[in-house]
């Protein structure tokens, strides 16, 4: 992103952050996946992302502050990334995004699942997700509703459909 | 994009045809600013867009199945642009681009009312906008409320208010 944005509206400003192939992608496997670690984001990447293009893409998501980096106690010589609060504000931002993608693109039936939940729970399932991404990356309190836990279930039923 | 998807998550399906620096800015353009022809695309784009960029996406999203395209008959050698259905499905989509945007990224208040007015008025305010966009670009017949007029309204005064 240039250092001088290329308008002050509020959509293009999204995108000259967010508009690029991968970015929202990663943002995706933390917040969706509960990946923490580098090494997990490139192993379990479904879309295959290159070494390079992921390190790339977390230090510019660090310097954007969607990610903060921490040593992880439980891990020696790892580093675990957490969302920020602006990162986690994107629950309805990717909400709308799997549900037009899974209306208008050759989305699978198996990943459109949780797409299709998120789009029907509404604005009180995105609040009820931010705050456990709240809790799991900032040290919130754990809520009551474990919204992964749902999405995770449905995942399971969908793949054991077969 | 590449022919053959990098994965059939419906997130990712969407970035891979709009995560780039242009799509959503121009499809933008055409939804909420009316342009229709290349030309008032190009010259009204407050980012700036460089015509081979333009010429790309536009091309790029007629491809895609997001853009129509037709001679207009009030202008000779005029090419008229309209949005398709999928295309106009992608406005609860700008309204959370516009929502996050207008809090963590440095928004002009000008340019932020019209974010902020759509994120208030919620799917039923995104349920009429698509209705009048269906009227101005696919044909329907014309609803009775205009968003458009009420977004270009709250524009201008806050404008006016300087």
């Amino acid at each position: 992103m240039a250092a001088e944005p290329r308008s002050g509206c509020p959509i293009n400003l999204t995108i000259e952050l967010l508009g690029d192939q991968w970015s929202i992608v990663v943002l995706r496997d933390i917040m969706f996946g509960g990946e923490r670690h580098y090494r997990e984001l490139l192993n379990h990447s479904i879309e295959g992302i290159a070494s390079n293009m992921l390190a790339d893409r977390l230090k510019r998501l660090v310097e954007a502050g969607l990610l903060s980096k921490a040593d992880d106690p439980s891990h020696k010589q790892k580093v675990i990334y957490s969302l920020t609060e602006p990162a986690i504000q994107l629950v309805p931002l990717m909400a709308q995004l799997g549900a037009w993608g899974r209306r208008h693109r050759p989305a699978s039936r198996e990943l459109s699942i949780r797409a299709q939940l998120l789009e029907e729970g509404g604005p009180k399932m995105w609040d009820a997700f931010m705050n456990e991404l709240r809790h799991l990356h900032l040290g919130a309190a754990r809520p009551k509703r474990s919204v992964i836990a749902e999405l995770q279930a449905a995942y399971l039923a969908e793949v054991a459909r077969g």
